[in-house]
């Protein structure tokens, strides 16, 4: 099923969906979306939708950042071996790990602040993991599937000359405000037939930029899980960004970076789309 | 005013107290000390302190962290010279940037869980700022004044070969389960004279490893929250911990790592005293 959350910022309401866009409102069940529904109230949710016994939603407003409360964002960089190639960078030996904050996080179709200062203000497609049981030292990546919970589309937005040329930590350029779209859903794990089977694509102001899959992940999504679980705890309402193919623009010829007024769709299979208008902050 | 939180792990009650060091029960004020309480119900509580309106407590149990749903720790790199030379860094040219979970917070006197496979546990005394109103886009250090609501004592715990020998990013180091004691009690900036002038003292197994002053601060607090405001947004109950002085096991003849059984005491000049006992996850 679907989980999401619309209605205007801050006021969100849950719903819960299938595959063929029917929406339901799971207001009587959950009064959001958070770790503590997905550890305990799932199974119940979804019952009722397909019981019939929940309102139906004829008409979504926006989708809100299908999940709050998050604890942390976990980033997997140079995750792909064409976008580590495209930055100049060596295929990675072991994961590398970097944070996002989660008040960076707002909706799918949500306007994305280019920060002041900024002149190379960038995209990056990337499936993102969503952790439903708490895992430590998992010990082996097999275990990983138990923990996770579902998948969404993440927009990993990025100032590059915050990121590289400001003092070495990756982290001041992937926290500015607004830098995480997340959804427009969360798709439970059990309709993920193979998440290292997904297209992943993105456009800017109409142009495909990026077109990449899952199966060329460095790591994949199991194996991450795992590596994590070996330094930090993961728990329920965690959210893991897994890294982006090739195809941003500090990858691409003449490096177009973002502009005021600048549109960014992506897509990822079954996950749906997400559309932001990119604004001067 | 001082504030903390004292019980068992997860059943905390709010305190407030005098340098004197008498505590009263804030129950009837506040459930907790969150950034809630930080935005709008602290001058209510010192008002009915100072009225002698509050109950006594007369024995603290444990200081649990002494503030609630952090949205995120800052964390400033090689911020006090001798440290940045003792760790073979340049001095940089401007504050460098990583972060800690919030979930990486334990109370001051609870026990460290060195990771399953580490061989560099270290420790750092920081002086922690916490941040009480929302700030973006400060003009001025002059301005951050107004944002910063107290100070804490953070030891942030730091794993060494993961932070530097795993992929060169370093939060995969300072992200371990309970690697950040905080507290024991927060401290409000009206009762702190001038921040860069606080003596910060760290003991492990009674040996002195650290004895700074924040007057060796590359980078001041006021600076540093009005630089990290170009960033990312601070809100209420975000958390920075300001860099070390010398003195980490890294820096040291012999490298004497955290083993279990090692006991860390650390202390700021008006902040109290931590206390932890570190022991093999």
């Amino acid at each position: 099923m679907r989980l999401a959350r619309h209605g205007r910022p801050g006021e969100e309401t849950p719903l819960i969906g299938d595959a063929e866009g029917n929406w339901w409102d799971l207001s009587a069940q959950t009064g959001t979306i958070d770790a503590g529904f997905l550890s305990g109230g799932v199974q119940a949710a979804v019952d009722a939708a397909k019981a019939g016994e929940l309102p139906a939603v004829d008409s979504v407003d926006r989708f809100g950042p299908p999940l709050t409360g998050i604890g942390k964002i976990i980033c997997i960089g140079l995750n792909y071996r064409d976008h580590a190639a495209e930055t100049g960078a060596a295929i990675p030996e072991e994961p590398i790990l970097f944070l996002k904050t989660p008040d960076t996080v707002v909706g799918a179709t949500d306007t994305v602040l280019i920060p002041r200062t900024s002149v190379k203000t960038d995209w990056e497609v990337e499936l993102a993991v969503v952790i439903g049981k708490e895992a430590r030292y998992l010990e082996s990546p097999e275990q990983a599937a138990d923990a996770i919970f579902g998948y969404a589309i993440s927009n990993d937005v990025s100032e590059r000359a915050f990121q590289i040329e400001r003092g070495g930590q990756w982290d001041k350029g992937k926290n500015c405000e607004t830098f995480n779209p997340l959804g427009p859903w969360i798709l439970t794990a059990d309709e993920v037939a193979d998440p290292q089977q997904l297209g992943l694509r993105l456009w800017v102001n109409g142009e495909q930029r990026q077109n990449g899959t899952t199966a060329d992940m460095i790591f994949g999504v199991q194996h991450v899980v795992w590596y994590l679980s070996q330094f930090m705890v993961l728990r329920p309402g965690d959210v893991i960004n897994t890294g982006t193919p090739a195809g941003v623009a500090m990858g691409i010829e003449g490096q177009p970076f973002l502009r005021d007024g600048d549109v960014v769709e992506l897509e990822i299979d079954g996950l749906g789309k997400q559309r932001q208008t990119f604004q001067q902050a």
